[in-house]
C-alpha cells in the first residue's frame, strides 16, 4: 500500500519540505531569522511576504518573523520607497538599473552597515527575489558569499493557455482546463493562487487565457468581467491577462456586418472593445491572435494583409499601453508546394509595417511543434519587426502527458540557434530581445501544459517542461542540464547521486523521443489529427496533412528536398546556413531528411547506409527509454512513494508506445525501402497491416470547439 | 493571503487532523498502541492495516505498531481465520450472524481474558471496521464503554458514474472523469486509491463506471482490460465494478445484425461477453442497463418487453454470479398524458417475470429526480421483483456544484416514506431490502457527483452527500441529522458549537432550494436540456420535456391534476395514500402542485392565498440562503482559510442564483396570475423579458456523448 506524500504533485516544485542538512538549515535560518518586509497594502509584497512565510516555515520548521521593523531585522527587503533604509542613492541607482524586475539578493553598505538585502525597483521584483530566496534553500546554495543580481532578459514571459470556453484544453493533456468559467467572476478557488505562484516562481509573468481558435464570446461583457476576475487574482503574482481575439468577433457578436480591417466601424468596434475591456482590467495585456490559418478568419478574407489586420486591433489596444501579438502560424486554405515556406513568404514583405505595440509570434520552427525541426528562418529576416518565440510546453507532439520528454534541451537548441542574421552570433535569443536588456517588446511565449489534473500537468516530469519554460524566459542564457538539477532537487531530492542520475534521465528524454519517433530530420508521421501514436503511411486528405507529404519515403529513397534543386526552402535561411542545409553532405544528420530527399543506401558518416542508421535510430531510441525505466528504479527512496510509482508506470507505457512508433515505422518504411534490418535492430513484432489497423479512440487533446 | 491546508479539499472526511482533547487522545492511544492485524498477502487486510497506520499517525502523533503479534496487542483485529484468538466458537458465531461485510468493535472475551476486538467474519468487514475506528476517533467518540456491532442493510450500495469515455461527464460539475481511460490500464494514480478509500470508509461497495447513456465501445475487448485493472486497484477495497451496456452493442460492434433479445446469436454473443469479462475480473459486479428510454436503443425495438430485455443480459451473467440492473427510468418516444406515470404502466404488469438475479432500479421520484417529488409508486407496486432505489448526488437540478444543498435529507425523506404496500410500516428503505438483512438482492444507487477537481465534488460541502449517501446505503435507518454532524466533525472542527451551526446550516439547505426553485411540489421548470437557472415560461418543442407542461399554470390557477378527475396518477400509489394525494384538501401542501392543479386564491393552511403562499415560499427560500451565509462568516476559524473562503464565494453566487430563481419565476408566474406580490416579498429586479432572454453559454454537465 502507498502512502500519499502532498496530493500527489500537486505541490509542483514549491514543496518546501525541511532542510534536512543542518549547516544550510542553520544558514538560512540566520539570514531569514527577521525579515523587515514593509507590505503596505499593495499585492505583490503581501504575495511575497505569504510565501515567504509558507516556504520558510516548511524548509526550517517555524514560522519566520517578518514585519515592517528594518531595527535587529537580518534581512531588508523591499523597494527603495517602501523600505526607507533601501533608499540610499547607491543602492536605488544600482536598482534602477536592473528595472522594476530585476533584484539583488546579497550585502549591501545601508546606513553605515553591511547588511543582508532582498531589494527591487519594483514589486514585482521583490516577489522574484523572494521565490529566489526559497529556491536557493530549496536546492541548499550555501548563504556565505552569497550575491545574486537578476533581470528578465525578456519582457512578456508567456503562457498560451488553449483553453475553450466549455473547459476543454486543445491538446491538453492533464484533465479539464483549470479555469472554472461556468463560476467565474464570483468563485475564484486557491488552485488559481496556486498556479499564479508557480508562475512567479520561475518569473511567468503573462498568461493568455483562451484557446487560439478563438470564440468570440470571451469578449463579451460577460466573459470580460469573468476575466477580470481571474486578472484580479493573477496580478499579485505579476501576471498580466492577455485574450485570443476571434478576428471576426464585430460580425459574430452581431453588431457588425464586416470585419473587414478597412472598414471603419470595424476600427470604431475594436476601439470600443479595447475601451470596455481596459474599463475592467487597467493592466490588461493584449489581444493574441490565430488569423488566416487552419480555417480561423482573417483579413484576408478581405483581401487585406496580415499586417493590416494586426494593426487594426494594435490600434484599438495602443491607448490602453496593450500589446497585438499576432501569430505567424500559417495553414492556408490550399495545399503549397513547400508547407514550410509559408509564414516566411506572408510575412518577410510585410516587415516595418506592423504598429509599435505588435509582437509577431513565431513557433521555434516551420512546420508545428515537432520533436526536432530547424529553427525558424523568419527569425532571421523580418528586422523591422518585433518577433515573439513560441514554444509547446504541451507534448501534442512528444508523447502526450504519457512521456517523460525533458523540453528543457530543445528550449535551449532553439534559442542557442545562430541564424546568422547581420552575421554570426545572433542567436534565436538574441533577436526575439534576449540581449537588448527588456528595450522595446520582447515575448517567448509557451502553450501551456497546465490542466486540473491534480498533478497540473498529467505526468510528474512534465512539471519540469514548465518549470524550465520559465527559467529560459527569464533567462535564456541558462543551461537546461542546470535546470533541470535545480527542478530535481526542488521536486525530489538533495542527494547528488539521485539528482544526478534523475538530470541524466531528463537530458537524454527529449532525444529519445526524437530516436523513436521522428530521428534524422522526419518530422510529422504521427496519428491523424489527434497526433497519438505512429502513421507514417497515412496519404489521404489534403496533402500537406499527410505524412506521406512530409516524408517523401519510396522504393528510391526519403527525406523531403529544401535544397536548390527542391522547393528551395534553404534559402529562406541566412547564408552561410542555406549553404550548410542547402548541401545533403553538409547538412547536419540531425536535420537530414527535413532538407533532402536521399537514397536508401546513402552512406552516413558512420559509413553505415542511411536504411540502417534509421533503423538503428529507432531502436536506440526505445534503448534509451529501457535504460531511464533502469535508472528510475534505482532512485526508489529517491521520492515518495505515490510519484515514485505513477512515474515508473507512465515510463512503462512510454517504453511500450516507443516500440510501438519504432515497430510501425520501420514495418512501413521496409515495406518501401525492401532492405532488411540491419544487426542490432530488431524486427518488428507484427507485419505493417497490424499496426495500420489500429485506431485509437477518445484520444485526449482534441478539444470539444475547434 | 491565504494559506493552502491539505490541498483544499482532497482530503475529503480523511483528513486524520490531530486530535485536540488530550483524554480523547489518550482514549485512542491506549487502545491502539498495539494492534495485531494479520494480513497476510490479501487486499482487504493491507488496506484496513495502510489505513489504521495514516490515519493513527494523523490522529495520535505516531504511526501505530502493527504486526502479526496477539501477545501484548492492544487490540485484536482479524478474522477468525487470520486471527486465531479471534476463532473461538462462540465469537465465530456473532461473527457469521453479522456476515462478512458486518463488524463487532468491542470487548470480548478471547482465551479467558477480556480483550478489545477489531472481528469481522470477512474481509471487507474488517476494513470496515477499521474505517469505523478511524471514525470515532474523528469525531471523539469516548471508548469507554464501547461496543458497536454494525452490518449493512442493503447489499449492494453503489456509485453510478455518468462518465463518458473521452473523459467527460454528463450532470458532472466537478471538473472531468476521474477515470483516465486513454491511460489504462498502464497507469493507475492514486487518486483511484483515494476513491477507494472515500468509499470504503462509508461502506460502498460497488461502481459502475461508465455513463448509462452508454458507448459500446466500453464492452471492447481494449476497455475490458482498462476496466480489469481499475478492478484491482478498487477490490482491496470491497468495491465491484459494474459497467453499462448498450443494449445494441452485439449490433453496433459488428458482430451480428440485430440485437433482438430473442434472437439466439444475440443470446449467445452476451454470454460469450460476459465469458470474456468474467475471465479478466473474475469478480465483475454485473451490467446497469438504460433501455428504451430518452432514444438509448432497447428491446422494445423489437417488440419485445423490458422484461426480455434484462432476462437477456441476466442470463449471460448468472452463471457467472453477476447482476443485472435495469434501470424503470424510461421516457418513451412520444409524449404522454401524464409523464409521470410511464414507468409504472410498463414495468407493473412485468412484476414477477424477471430472472431472479435481476434488479429493476427506480429513481426516488416519478419525474427526474427534483428538489422535491413524492416517492415513485412503483415502490409499492411490484412485490415479485426486487427493486433498487437510484438517487441523484451530483446536483443536476440543484444548483450544481454552486449550492450548499445537503441531499441526507432528501435522501431520508424518502427511505422513510411510508408506501404503504401491504399495509401501514412497508417504507420504501424496507421495500428495498433494508429491513430484510442482506437477503436476496438489494442496492441503494447513487448517480456519483464525483470528478477530478481538486475537492472532488465541486464543493467543499457536496462531499456530505457523497458520505451522507454511503452512510444511509449502508444503514437507512440513520439520521441526516447525526450524518451531518459526523461528518462535520471529520470535515471541519469539533467544537460543538460550530458542529452545531454547521448541521443546522446543511438541515435546512435543501429546503432552501425547494423554496426559491420549485416550492409546493412544482418540478421541472429549469433551464431546458442543462438545467441550469430557471426557465418556467419554456413551452415550445417535445411538450413532456417543457416546463408549461409540468406546471401548467394559467390564469385560473397552477399545478398538474393527477387525481382522479386528472391523469389519476394517484392511483398508482396504495392506500391510503391514493386518497390522501388525491384530494387537494389532504395532500400534504409540500406536494399540492404536483398532484393537483389549483385556483391563485385557494386559501392555504395558513391562511394565505396560494399566490401568496407560492411568492412567500420564494422568498424564504432567498432568506434562507442569505441566513446561510450569516452563519457561515460566523464560522471563521472553524475551517482552514481556503476551505472557509471558497465556501464563502460558492455562498454568494448561490444567494444570487437563489434570487435569480425566485426573480424569474415570480415575474413569470405574476404574468398569469395577475395578482400583487404579497408583503414580504420583493417585487423582481427585472421585468420577465429581461429573464427570458438570459441564455447562459457553455453550462457544464452536459457531456460530449449523449
Amino acid at each position: 500500500m502507498r502512502r500519499s506524500d502532498g496530493c500527489g504533485g500537486y505541490r509542483l516544485w514549491l514543496r518546501y519540505d525541511p532542510i534536512d542538512d543542518p549547516a544550510t538549515r542553520r544558514d538560512y535560518a540566520r539570514l531569514t531569522r527577521r525579515i523587515c518586509l514593509p507590505t503596505g497594502s499593495s499585492g505583490a509584497p503581501m504575495a511575497a511576504r505569504a510565501e515567504l512565510e509558507r516556504g520558510l516555515e516548511g524548509l526550517l520548521g517555524e514560522a519566520p518573523r517578518i514585519s515592517e521593523e528594518a531595527r535587529g531585522a537580518t534581512l531588508l527587503a523591499g523597494t527603495p520607497d517602501s523600505c526607507p533604509p533601501l533608499g540610499n542613492a547607491e543602492l536605488r541607482a544600482e536598482l534602477e538599473a536592473l528595472g522594476p524586475e530585476g533584484y539583488i539578493l546579497g550585502r549591501r553598505l545601508v546606513a553605515g552597515r553591511r547588511r543582508w538585502v532582498l531589494a527591487s525597483a519594483g514589486e514585482a521584483g521583490l516577489l522574484y527575489g523572494a521565490f529566489r530566496l526559497l529556491r536557493m534553500a530549496q536546492t541548499r546554495v550555501p548563504t556565505s558569499g552569497l550575491e545574486v543580481r537578476d533581470r528578465p532578459s525578456v519582457k512578456l514571459r508567456m503562457l498560451d493557455h488553449w483553453d475553450n470556453l466549455d473547459g476543454t484544453v486543445e491538446r491538453g493533456y492533464a484533465g479539464s482546463s483549470i479555469w472554472d468559467w461556468h463560476r467565474l467572476p464570483g468563485y475564484l478557488p486557491e488552485r488559481y493562487r496556486d498556479y499564479a505562484r508557480a508562475n512567479a516562481s520561475v518569473g511567468i509573468n503573462a498568461a493568455a487565457l483562451t484557446n487560439v481558435n478563438a470564440d468570440p464570446l470571451a469578449l463579451s461583457t460577460e466573459y470580460i468581467e469573468k476575466t477580470a476576475a481571474l486578472a484580479g487574482v493573477l496580478r499579485p503574482y505579476g501576471i498580466r491577462v492577455f485574450l485570443t481575439a476571434r478576428f471576426s468577433a464585430p460580425l459574430d457578436s452581431g453588431a457588425l456586418a464586416t470585419a473587414d480591417p478597412r472598414a471603419p466601424e470595424v476600427a470604431a468596434w475594436w476601439a470600443s472593445k479595447a475601451e470596455e475591456i481596459y474599463r475592467c482590467i487597467p493592466d490588461f495585456g493584449g489581444f493574441l491572435v490565430k488569423a488566416n490559418s487552419e480555417g480561423q478568419p482573417g483579413p484576408q478574407d478581405y483581401g487585406r494583409s496580415h499586417a493590416e489586420g494586426a494593426n487594426l486591433l494594435a490600434a484599438a489596444l495602443a491607448p490602453h499601453g496593450g500589446t497585438l501579438i499576432w501569430r505567424a502560424f500559417v495553414y492556408s486554405a490550399r495545399a503549397s508546394e513547400d508547407r514550410a515556406k509559408q509564414a516566411y513568404e506572408e510575412f518577410v514583405p510585410l516587415d516595418g509595417s506592423f504598429l509599435p505595440n505588435v509582437l509577431v509570434q513565431v513557433k521555434n520552427g516551420p512546420i508545428d511543434f515537432q520533436p526536432r525541426e530547424p529553427f525558424h528562418p523568419l527569425f532571421s529576416a523580418m528586422p523591422r519587426t518585433a518577433l515573439a518565440l513560441e514554444f509547446q510546453i504541451t507534448q501534442e507532439y512528444l508523447g502526450f502527458a504519457s512521456h517523460l520528454a525533458y523540453l528543457g534541451t530543445l528550449f535551449e537548441e532553439v534559442l542557442r540557434a545562430d541564424t546568422f542574421r547581420g552575421g554570426p552570433g545572433a542567436t534565436v535569443a538574441k533577436v526575439i530581445g534576449g540581449s537588448q536588456g527588456g528595450q522595446g517588446l520582447s515575448c517567448v511565449a509557451g502553450v501551456s501544459n497546465v490542466g486540473a489534473s491534480l498533478d497540473w500537468c498529467g505526468h510528474h516530469f512534465a512539471q519540469a517542461n514548465w518549470y524550465a519554460f520559465g527559467r529560459l524566459a527569464w533567462d535564456p542564457s541558462l543551461a537546461a542540464a542546470d535546470i533541470a538539477e535545480e527542478w530535481a532537487r526542488m521536486s525530489f531530492t538533495n542527494d547528488d547521486g539521485a539528482v544526478h542520475r534523475i538530470v541524466a534521465m531528463m537530458m537524454g528524454s527529449r532525444e529519445a523521443v526524437v530516436g523513436y519517433m521522428t530521428p534524422l530530420g522526419l518530422i510529422h508521421i504521427m496519428g491523424w489529427d489527434h497526433h497519438y501514436g505512429p502513421g507514417p503511411w497515412i496519404s489521404e486528405g489534403r496533402p500537406d496533412w499527410t505524412s506521406a507529404y512530409f516524408h517523401r519515403a519510396a522504393g528510391d529513397g526519403i527525406g523531403f528536398e529544401r535544397g536548390p534543386l527542391g522547393s528551395a526552402a534553404v534559402d529562406q535561411y541566412a547564408p552561410p546556413l542555406r549553404e550548410l542545409f542547402g548541401s545533403a553532405d553538409s547538412c547536419p544528420e540531425e536535420l537530414l531528411l527535413y532538407f533532402h530527399r536521399v537514397p536508401w543506401d546513402r552512406p552516413m558518416r558512420s559509413g553505415r547506409t542511411l536504411w540502417n542508421e534509421l533503423c538503428l535510430a529507432y531502436q536506440r531510441g526505445v534503448g534509451a527509454v529501457a535504460a531511464m525505466r533502469d535508472a528510475w528504479e534505482g532512485l526508489a527512496g529517491f521520492a515518495d512513494a505515490v510519484r515514485f510509482e505513477e512515474v515508473r508506470e507512465l515510463l512503462a507505457i512510454q517504453e511500450a508506445e516507443a516500440l510501438w512508433w519504432k515497430d510501425a515505422c520501420l514495418s512501413y518504411f521496409a515495406s518501401l525501402s525492401k532492405r532488411p534490418y540491419p544487426e542490432g535492430v530488431r524486427a518488428p513484432a507484427h507485419g505493417l497491416e497490424y499496426y495500420k489497423a489500429l485506431k485509437p479512440q477518445y484520444v485526449p487533446g482534441i478539444g470539444r470547439t475547434r
